[in-house]
């Protein structure tokens, strides 16, 4: 099966806005063993809507559309697609419903240009938004199938594996080999050294199709196998993971849909362990990811962000003589604010990162990107020295993604034996 | 002049590789006054190349083409646009010396694949590549023009703006109108809202074109305007500008490339004051956001990010009888962790945040969403409460951003008259 994506808004030809749903898109349908024949984006323009769906269907037996679903004079997509097909429209009081309630929910000012969101070609079948205020839906035209959902991406990360590509599924069910995939994240490690690492293994005889997505400040290989059967596809996949582990197992730190922080928040809650956090360079990072999990109330008793050195004094107890003889980036200091910060949260585990995010701030002897990272629970204590080489924003995030996994190889015991 | 992009390379397509060479193109076509009409990606296959390029000449008068003209079997631009043009291939020689005498100095092998890339359409203009090894090259097709260049965006980056652009010119000099934008930066306010309120003024009849665009947690509004000269379509826009602010005055907090974080930031410098934070809810995202800004060190002295009510009174000083009677999301508790985490940081403001990001921890009095922040310098505090009503994400990053609009708006003098 062919599919094409047209992606809809002035804000994405006028380079206003970067389009990270096509990419989306097209990675889900691609996993699914669908080709992508063609990808392309149009302004908020009827004409150019219209022509450019005729080329994406001259090539594809299906396409997603995003954008221009909103409540504005500028969102056209259902209206340029009803007048393409010569279709009415109508009001789906299902969705009109949900919409309302939505807004009384959130106590939003209801405005009547807003049930322009619950209006549909005629035909069409409703796709649910789960997080937003404007449902999609598919239009058949012959054999062909065109799905239309809103541009918001977090609402398309939602409605296309939930809505769309069970649709298309539906609709191409004799094209619906079993497929499975498998995603192995790794952290610390360049996609050129995974490519290097993995250069021996012979996918292509495994049965296993491999690819590479790079997602700062982590690299995901994607394991995809497709055979008439489940248990043959996850076989296959099983496999070729083990080749993959066998040769790269230090850098793996989570699969498929986990995130370092969902690991470590899970393994902290299932352990019954408390953590505080001290980080000075990461100015919060740490924290705000950890704290994105639901839940996180119940291990995380305290951060202190110890930018200051009389911070560092104050509330980690870190001593003025180690500032100035070790510096405030060291493993001195780090161990220090680690300890500080476990005392004075009370809590099992205490964590600290002290570094030069940059781009000022570095010497010859720490230069920028030097992070030093501490661990104690009390009993044992841990620092490790990094050196990053990125500016200011991915040196933190790269430091927090360095700490974080650190806390994991802690609660599996791993960090202890390295 | 209408433009046209065609991006080229399986990596696209897959979703492996997220198209950023487009959106860059698009800005700068955009930015001479050139509308781009629509922008597509294709694979390394001569069809689909040739059936898109067939569509985007049909909606344009100029098109860029990136990718697909390095040294491998799958890079097939070059053959595949001389064969859609039926035109022979030549070599050409400076560029062929070019490549050679890069080779040499960066002492790569060289391999007879590589002379591929100084191979051209009959009737082509080279375009210098003065980063790597692929030249590119104009081709002209009636009045229509197609100039195509390397996908590396570092190439990309610099052939557009000194081969591209200029050859465009060249060809359309009749077309060079002045332009000119302004981008208006709102927050706490919908989509809908800010289209009623603009509902009633003509942009047509003042000659500027306007566009929303989302971008959560605020809506830009871009405002642009094309005319003879400079100074007209300057006029224009500050025109429409003064009609926007006029009804929108209050949710404006930033224009063009200005950040909420770089404001605050400047002005905390600028002034010579310094902050310290308590953050509960949000997690460290508020001390996240204004560490991104190098310099932050210079007024940021510290921030608590007080999760457990025990670290609200060890650290803060918030009294036990407080956090029991009123609660830890309350107006009272707010004010007292601004109050707290300001005597211990020593510093000129004191900020503070609590409420329930979600999804559970909400009850009737204070469901989901609810959120105090308060501000104090000592002699005056403040507390807002809102109400929002997203996820768990979206709750702290929204509430960060009310938070730093808060600080702004003390800085600037205006939260004491609201």
């Amino acid at each position: 099966m062919k599919t094409g994506i047209l992606t809809i808004g002035n804000e994405l030809i006028s380079g206003k806005t970067r389009d990270t749903n096509a990419s989306f898109v097209a990675r889900e349908l691609y996993l699914q063993g669908w080709q992508v024949s063609v990808i392309m984006s149009v302004g908020d323009d009827e004409n150019d809507i219209k022509s450019g769906l005729d080329h994406i269907l001259s090539l594809s037996d299906a396409v997603v559309i995003t954008g221009g679903l909103g409540p504005t004079v500028d969102d056209i997509t259902t209206a340029a697609l009803a007048h393409a097909f010569s279709l009415n429209l109508y009001t789906d009081v299902t969705a009109l419903k949900h919409l309302k309630e939505r807004f009384q929910k959130y106590r939003l000012p209801w405005t009547e240009n807003n049930a322009k969101q619950a209006v549909f070609p005629e035909g069409s079948e409703t796709i649910l938004n789960p997080v937003g205020t404007a449902w999609g839906f598919t239009l058949k035209r012959g054999r062909k199938i065109i799905a239309v959902i809103p541009g918001v991406p977090a609402e398309v990360k939602r409605m296309v594996p939930e809505g769309v590509i069970p649709a298309f599924r539906k609709e191409f069910a004799q094209e619906a080999l079993a497929i499975a995939h498998r995603t192995i994240r790794l952290s610390g490690i360049t996609e050129a050294r995974v490519d290097e690492a993995l250069a021996d293994v012979d996918f292509d005889a495994l049965g296993v199709t491999i690819g590479f997505y790079p997602d700062f400040p982590e690299i995901q290989i994607v394991l995809s196998a497709r055979c008439s059967s489940d248990t043959e596809a996850l076989e296959k996949i099983k496999k070729a993971e083990v080749q993959v582990t066998a040769r790269l197992r230090h850098y793996i730190f989570a699969y498929d849909q986990e995130t370092i922080e969902s690991i470590v928040a899970s393994s902290l809650t299932n352990k019954g362990l408390t953590v505080a956090i001290a980080e000075s360079c990461t100015g919060g990072l740490i924290t705000d990811r950890l704290t994105n999990i639901p839940g996180s109330s119940s291990f995380l008793e305290r951060s202190v962000i110890a930018y200051s050195n009389q911070a560092k004094t104050d509330l980690l107890g870190v001593p003025e003589e180690i500032l100035k003889s070790f510096g405030a980036v060291s493993e001195q200091a780090a161990i220090l604010m680690a300890q500080g910060v476990r005392t004075s949260g009370k809590t099992d585990i205490g964590v600290a990162v002290t570094g030069i995010a940059g781009p000022t701030g570095g010497s010859d002897e720490k230069p920028v990107g030097t992070v030093f990272i501490a661990l104690t629970d009390g009993s044992k204590s841990f620092c490790r020295h990094y050196s990053f080489r990125w500016d200011r924003r991915r040196n933190k995030i790269i430091a927090s993604q360095a700490t974080l996994i650190m806390l994991k190889r802690y609660l599996t015991g791993e960090l202890e034996h390295e």
